[in-house]
Parts: structure tokens; sequence; C-alpha cells
């Protein structure tokens, strides 16, 4: 089965996200809007449920973070990614090492640079034109980040939450 | 903020439950396949860390249970809604009636019938046509639940997940 780990941010900065992704995002109605922490990995039955206890104890050592959020970027021209770009605080690095590290060492396919897709899969003359559009957007945007998911891919390519995991040792 | 409590069963049910809801069902984007544990309601921040709490305490005095799946049913002349009857296991009824119990209660809308969606919004004629294929689906299906979901509903009418819990005390 093929997982992922990601952060959904509050229902406001979905809701912001999404009247882009609407237009911009194919992958729009797959998944909310969310930070991605780990890229999508097969792992079986099994090893998911030691994951899940490794996953565990580094969010109780992770207290909850704010992110800020105040710039739009583009991937390309690797990828044709519009995005929100998100500051890279120490915790969400820190997140996203251990979450390739012990049970969960993987090959990172990119560099880490924790954001918010706009648009994907545009070409190239609609990744410009886009681009230029939403570097106009005025944002300036912080919130506090207390958890993040543990999802699976179903066979249409959509995302179910399996498992939630509040950071810090609180509640 | 509007909030909706729902088990998400296994990838194989959830899969085969989407290439029925794919054609017949018009929020297929919106949410992954669930059975509908407490119906969509408001409530605000505080509201919502309370009913968590309590949640969590229902969530840990349920074990985790099975629930049996052999039959289409239909709520038309209601409804017209197609779906996978799940039996009544008395678990289900009691997280049922808790999540409508304490800082849950609420006015119920419907008596529960614990389902999986197939098709709903069907004009009669294609509510009685598809159920009539559908019932001659050879379903018969087991599974072992062991949590449920807290969502909420982003403006364009999809549901993020908001916190897992995990029946029973184990873990």
């Amino acid at each position: 089965m093929k997982y992922g780990i990601a952060i959904f941010p509050s229902k406001n900065l979905q809701d912001k996200v999404n009247s882009y992704r609407k237009r911009y995002d194919p992958h729009y109605a797959l998944i909310a809007p969310h930070i991605t922490l780990k890229e999508p990995y097969e792992a079986t039955e099994e090893e998911i449920q030691e994951q899940i206890s490794y996953i565990s104890s580094v969010a109780k050592n992770i207290d909850p973070f704010s992110i800020l959020i105040n710039k739009v970027g583009s991937f390309h021209p690797v990828n044709n990614v519009i995005f929100l770009k998100v500051n890279e605080a120490d915790e969400i690095k820190s997140l996203h090492e251990q979450l390739y590290s012990g049970p969960l060492e993987h090959q990172q396919p990119y560099n880490f640079v924790p954001h918010l897709t706009l648009g994907q899969k545009l070409s190239d003359e609609e990744h410009s034109d886009v681009l230029e559009r939403l570097r106009m957007i005025d944002i300036e945007h912080e919130e506090r980040i207390d958890r993040f998911q543990l999802l699976y891919q179903l066979d249409n390519g959509s995302w179910t939450v399996y498992e939630t995991f509040r950071l810090g040792k609180g509640v």
C-alpha cells in the first residue's frame, strides 16, 4: 500500500489555497491542501505498524511550531509547480529529517522545500502566465501547527487519513 | 465550523465502494467512502476542544469491533440513497449513541442505519434502475474497525480529517 505524511493547515488557509488549486491543480479533488513531509512510499501492513510507533515518538519530541507564509514560488524548470513557500522552521526541518530516518529511511526524491501547492502540471506557457499573476498575491500568513497525518492512497488516486499525530508531550 | 464523525473502512472496501460511487455518487470527490457516526454539525473552536476530550474517553471505552456487510439497501422513498448495509454491532450502536450525548448532544436527523453510500441524489428512475442492478452484487465482507475520525468541512464541500481516535484501551 502507498503511504504519505503531510500537514493539513487551518481551514482558512486550506480554503484560500483551494481557491487557486481549483483552477490550476489537477490533484484538487484527490487531497486537501497540505504540506508534504514525506513523499509517497510503499509499505506492508507489518512495516507500517512499526513505522507508526516510530512516528509517534518523533511527534512527541517535537513541540508545536509556527509556520510563516509570505511568498509564492515555483519549482520551474524542474517541475511546473507553483506554490506558497513555507518558512523553514527548525522544527519542520527536524520533523522531515526524522521521517526519512530509522524505519522510514528512504531515498529523498527532492531537497525539502516545505510548501503548499497552488498549481501543477501546467504547460510552460500557463506556468509563466499563472506565476506572474500569483506573484502579485499579497499574502502574509502565520499559524501554529500542532499535528500531522499519515495517509494512504486509494486506487482512484485519492488519499485517506490513517492516523493523526499530535506534536509535543502536552495533551 | 462544520464537523462530522465517520469511520473509514479498509482500503480494499473503500476501493470497492468507490467503483460504484464514481458513477452514482456526486459526493465522490468530496470525501472517501465512510460510515457516518455523527451527521455534520456546527461547533466553535472552544466547543470542539471540549468535545475532543469527551470523544477520546468514549473511544477508550469501546473495544475494536467487526463489521459485516452482505446486503445492498436503499433509503427510498425518504432519500434516493443506495448503500451497503453494515450490521448493527452493539459497539457501533453504543458509539453512535455516545456521539449524540454529553457535549455532543444534538438532534438526530435520522434513525441510525450504519451504511456505506454507493449512490445518492439519483432521480426516481435512476434509483430503481441502479438499485435493481446493485442488488445483484454478491458481497460478503467482514472486517475489524479499530479507529474513527473527526473531520471538518472546507468551503468547497470537501472534508479534512482533524483527529483520529483509536478504539479501546490498548496501544
